[in-house]
C-alpha cells in the first residue's frame, strides 16, 4: 500500500497503536445567541427589568455551581450577542440547563445562532509513547486483557494527577475567544497517517509556544470527535484580547498548525457577570474586576 | 489508462464486478426539529397539555409499531431540540409517517430543521470475495442469467440470516449520535477505484476496531446513495455518550477513516420515551430506565 | 504545454473537435417546495377543500397536456414537501408554468425550496467520433460551411430518430429520484482534457451498467450548462425506490462516475396523481396505481 | 522559486509586465429580487394597478435613459423572480438607481435575493503584448515615466474605437444569461501564474469558439475584481436559450474553459419591457417584439 | 520530514523564529447593515425624520471622536445597504459602540448583514530579518530574556514612528472596498512553511505594485487572526473605485497573491457623511465635498 498512501511506512511500530491516550473531564456546551432587539426594545422599561433580573438569577446560580459552572459573555460582530459557556458533569446535565435556560422569559428575546458540544480533553502524547513501549517491552498484545489493565492503571493515575484541568473552574480573564478546528485529511498531508512519533514531535513543537504565554492566555482543549461537527473546540481566556491574535499568529507557523490544522468560526468576546446582565441588556458594555 | 489514473492496474481482477454485495432492510428516516419556544410559551398551560398528550400518544404508538418502530430524542445544542427516528417497511410508509406527524397540532410549534433518508444496508465484502471468485471459477459470465442465480441464492441465504440486523428494533440505550458520511473520490485518493481486495482488507481492519466496542455502542448502518446527500449514515446509540468520541477517534486512525471518510454533521441526544414528552415540552430533562 | 496541463497529448486528433454531438428536446423545469402547514391548518376544512380543487383542476390540466406534461410528487425528508415537473415545449412555456401556479391560491401556503432548469439532452458519443472521422476523411475542415452542412445531416437525422427520447411522457412509476451533477474539472482529472476518445469509452461502459436496470429504471438526462448551477440533471422513475440507490452505487464504481462525477442535493418522492393532491393536503399519502 | 512553483520560468520575459492591459467602460448592476406573491395577492386589484403603473413607467425612464439604460427580465426558477440590469455612467449613478427604485411601491413586494456589481471590460491581449514589445524595444523600463505615456497612448486610442463595446446599448434579444466566474488558482493549475504569451494563446482559441456564435449570441463582460465576490460577470443574450447551453458547452472544452474557468450561479430569463411589466405582475409571460 | 513536506529545507534559518513582527493599533468594527424597507417607508415623514436625526447627530459625535473616528457608507448590491467603521482604543470600546448604535431609535429598522472585527497591524518583515540576524550575530537565543528585550526595543521604537499608520484617521476618499483574505495552507503550496526570506521578497514584490497606486487608493491593513473568520482584513479608501479593480486585478499577477492569496467577500460603498444621513434614509445618494 505504500505506493498508494503515500506517508512513510508504519512497518516499524505496526505492533503499536496509533491513537494516543486521551483523558475526558467536563461536559462542555457553548451557546451563542442573538438579541432579538427590536421586540425587547418594545417591552416597557419594568418588564425589561423583571426579565433581566431573573436572567441574571438563574446565570447567578449557574456560576456558582459548584459541580460545574457557566459564564456569560457580551461578544463583538454579527454572530452572536451573547455567549453562554456551561462546564458539567456530564450531557444529561447539559440538556438539563439548555431547558431551565429556555425557560426563561428572557428567552423570547433571544435567538440561538450557534453552538458547540465537547467534552474537555487532554491528549497524552508522551505517556502514551512511554506506556505502549512499556507495555510492548512486557510482551504485550495490544488490546489484550493484560495490555488494557496496564493502560487503565496510567489513565487512572494520570486523570487523578490531571483532575484541576479535567474540572476547570471558569477562568477569571475579562476576554474570551472561541474556535473549532480540525486536523487535515488531505490527499498528500494527512495528520492520521502520520506515525505517533512524529505527532507526538509537532504536538511537542506546538506545545512550546503556548508556554511561552503561561498565565497571560489560559486555554481550554475539548475534543468533539463524534460530538460535534469538528473535531476539538478552543477556548482561550485573557485580559488582552491582542494576545489571541499573537498567540494563534505565532502557532500558524508550528508545522502542525501550518500544514494540519483548520479552523471553523472564531469568536470573540467580553466576560459579563451574572449582575452585570441587566446592565448589559440596557446597552452597557458590562464591568469586570472593577 | 494507468498513467492517467495513479491507481493499481485493476487487470488482475478484470473479470469481477467491483461492486460489493449489499443486502437492504428498513428504511429509515431521521427526522431533526426546532421548537418554537416563544410560541409554544405563549399557550396557555390546559392547552399545552393537550397538545402534549395528543402527541405523546401518537409517538407511543409509533414506539410500540410491530413493523417498524419509531424513537423520539432530546437533542443537544442548536442544530435541533428534537430528532425523531423511524424505521418502517418502506418509502411510502415514511411518507405516511411524515404525513402523519404534520398533522399533529404539536407540529405547529415545531420547525424541520434536517432529515436524513436512508436503508439499513449491509455490505458483504466477504461474502462477495468468495461468491465472484467460486462463480468465476464455474466459469460463469458475470452478470449472465447463471451468474445472477448464483448471486441471488447467496443473497437470499443471508437476507434470512441477518433478518434482525436488516430490521433492527430500536436499540434501549440513552444516548444517540447520528452522522452521514461519504468515501472520498478525490484526485488522488479514491476508494471507488481501489481493487476490491483492498476495500475488503481495510473494511476488515475498521470492523475490529468496532468490534472492541461491541455491547457498549449499538451501531446501525444506513445506506443512502441515491436518496439523501451523503453516501452512508450512521446512527450509534450507548449509554455512556463519552463512547461516541472514543470509538470514532480510534477508528479515525484507520486507513479507511484517515483516508477515506468525509463526515457530515454530527447530531447528538438523549433517548425521549413517548411518555415523558409532556415533561420535555415542559423543560425537563427525560428520563429514561429509571 | 503538456507539461503543464498532465494531460495525454492531443496531437493525434487535433484535426477533429473534442465536443461531441448533442440533441435537445423539451425543456424542463423541476421545482421543490414546501408546505406551510401551520398557515394551511388554520384555514376552515371547506376553503381547504377549495383550494385543493382549485389546484387539482389546474395540474390535472397540465398531466393531460399533449404538448408537455408536468407531474406532482410527494417528498420525503426537509428538503421539499412537493416537486412539480414539467416538460415543455420552450422556455417561454416554462415562464408561463411558473406564473400561472403562483397564481393559485394554493400558492399563499407554499414556498419554493429549490428549482431546476435543463433541456432533455441526447450526448451522441458514438455518432460524433463516426461523423467526425468521416467528415475528415472527406478532407472538410471543422467548422466550414461543408462540414457544417455534414453535421447537421447527423442531427437532424439522429433529432427525429429519437424524438421519443426527447420529447418525453411522464413515466409510470410511482417513485422519482432528482439530482444535479458535474464532470469533475480537478487539478489532476479533468474531464473536459481527455481525448474524446477516452470520453467515449467511459461512457460506453458507464451505459452498460444501466442497461441491466432497463425496465426497471426510467432514466430522463437533461443538461443545463449556461441555464443552472450543475452540469446536467438527472430524473429516476421506478417502482422501488431502493433500485436508486442500487443503480448509483453500482454506477460510482465505473470510471466516468468514480473519477469524474460530481453529486448536488438528492430528492426523492412519490407521484401524485391530480386527483389525489387534496387527500395529500389533508396528511394521506398519494394513491398510485392501484 | 521554481521547484517551488511548478510553473514555467518567466525569465525570458521577466522585463515585460504580465498584466494585460484592459479597458473599463459603464458601471453595471445585475439585482435579483423575489417576489412576495402572497403579500401582493393580498393587494385589492386597484393597488396592484397602481403600484404596477408606478412601477412600469420608472423603469420606462430607465430603459430609455440616454447616458446608461436598464432592463427587466421574468426570471426562470427559484433563484429570482425579476432581474433589472443597469448600466451607468458611474457607481455614484448605480447608487441613485439602488435607492430611487427602494423607494418605489412595489419595493414593499419585492425582496433582494442576489445581485451583482461590475464594471464592462475590455481585455487587450494582443494589444498588450505588442505594445509591451514595443516599448521594450524602445528600451524604456515599465512603469517608467515615458512608459506610461506609451501605454496611455494606447489605451486613449483603443478606448474611443472601442466605446460601443464600452458603452453598450440594452441587446435586444429576447433571453438573458448571467453568471460569475474566475479563474482557477489552484495549487498545481494557476492562471494567473502562466506566462501572458500563454494566457493570451489560450484566450485568442477561446475567441474562436465565441465567433462561431457571433449575430445569434451578444456577449457582454464586466470585470468585478475588487468590486463583488467573483473576478467577471458575463451576461449573454440571445433569442433562443438553447444556445447558451450549446456555446457553453463547446467553450467548455477550450484548455482556458477546461482546465481554468470556475463557475458561480447560473440566472436565465425573458425580458420584460417596461410596458409588459404590469401584466406581468398579473402572471402573464411578457411578449417581446410581437 | 522533507521527503513528507515537499518543501525547502528550514535547515539554514532553523535558529531564527519564523514569524515576523507585528505592531498592532486601533480596535476596527466593520458592521454591514440591511435597512428594513417596507416597515421605515411605512412610518409617518416626521417619525422617519426624528429617526433620522437621533442617527445622524449620533453618527456625528463618532465622526468627530478624537480617541477613535467611526463613518458611514452607502453600500451597493444587495450583501448591505449601509457599512459603519469603527476605529477604537480597544475591544470594550467597540462592544460599547454595538451597545450604543443598537440602542438607537433606528436600528428597529436594520438588521445586521454581516460584520468584520480586526486590529490595524503592520508587518515588519525588514526589521524582523534584520533584528533576528543582529540578535544572532551578538549569540542570543531566541525568546531568552535578553532576546526578548532587544526585540522588545525594535518593537517600542517602530510603534512610535508608525503612529500615525497604526491609530489612522478615517481617510478622505469617497469610495470604499472591503474585503478579508488568508493565506494559502494548501497541500503543495503553503505561505507558512515558506521560510521567512521567501515570504520578505514576495511581500517586498507585492508592496511595489501598491506604491504605484500611493496618493490615489489609501490602504488599511488589520490583522484578525484569533479574532475573525479570516486572517486579514483589507480596506481600500479612492475617489475612483474603478482603481480598486485596477490595483487588485495587477497584485493578482504578483506570486503571494496569485498563489497565495484567497479572498472572501468584497464589499463596496459610497461614504456618507453624518449629516447626509437623513437624505440617505429618504432615497437621496450622499453627497460627499461637494
Amino acid at each position: 500500500m505504500s505506493a498508494i498512501t503515500d506517508t512513510p511506512s508504519r512497518a516499524s511500530e505496526e505492533a503499536l497503536p496509533p491513537v494516543p491516550l486521551t483523558l475526558e473531564g467536563a461536559s462542555v456546551l457553548h451557546q451563542m445567541l442573538l438579541v432579538r432587539r427590536a421586540a425587547w426594545r418594545a417591552l416597557p422599561a419594568r418588564e425589561q427589568g423583571e426579565i433581566a433580573e431573573e436572567a441574571a438569577s438563574a446565570v447567578a446560580r449557574m456560576e456558582r455551581n459548584g459541580a460545574g459552572q457557566s459564564a456569560v459573555f457580551s461578544m463583538l460582530g454579527h454572530k452572536a450577542d451573547l455567549m453562554l459557556l456551561h462546564f458539567r458533569q456530564d450531557f444529561a446535565e447539559l440538556n438539563a440547563v439548555e431547558l431551565e435556560l429556555s425557560s426563561l422569559r428572557l428567552w423570547d428575546y433571544l435567538e440561538p445562532a450557534h453552538s458547540y458540544i465537547s467534552v474537555v480533553e487532554l491528549g497524552l502524547y508522551e505517556s502514551s509513547a512511554r506506556t505502549y513501549a512499556q507495555l510492548a517491552a512486557r510482551g504485550l498484545t495490544p488490546f489484550s486483557d493484560e495490555w488494557n489493565a496496564g493502560v487503565n492503571e496510567v489513565l487512572t493515575r494520570q486523570r487523578e494527577a490531571m483532575k484541576p484541568r479535567l474540572w476547570p473552574e471558569m477562568p477569571a480573564h475579562r476576554y474570551v475567544c472561541f474556535y473549532p478546528m480540525d486536523r487535515k485529511r488531505g490527499e498528500a498531508k494527512n495528520w492520521y497517517s502520520l506515525p505517533m512519533a512524529e505527532r507526538q514531535r509537532q504536538m511537542h513543537e506546538h506545545g512550546m509556544v503556548g508556554r511561552r504565554y503561561a498565565g497571560a492566555v489560559k486555554q481550554i482543549i475539548s475534543g468533539s470527535i463524534g460530538l460535534d461537527d469538528w473535531e476539538w473546540g478552543v477556548t482561550l481566556f485573557a485580559d488582552d484580547p491582542v494576545l489571541f491574535k499573537r498567540l494563534i499568529y505565532e502557532m500558524r507557523f508550528d508545522e502542525v498548525s501550518a500544514v494540519y490544522a483548520l479552523f471553523g468560526s472564531f469568536f470573540v468576546g467580553l466576560r459579563c457577570p451574572a449582575d452585570e446582565l441587566p446592565r448589559l441588556l440596557q446597552g452597557q458594555t458590562p464591568r469586570f474586576g472593577e
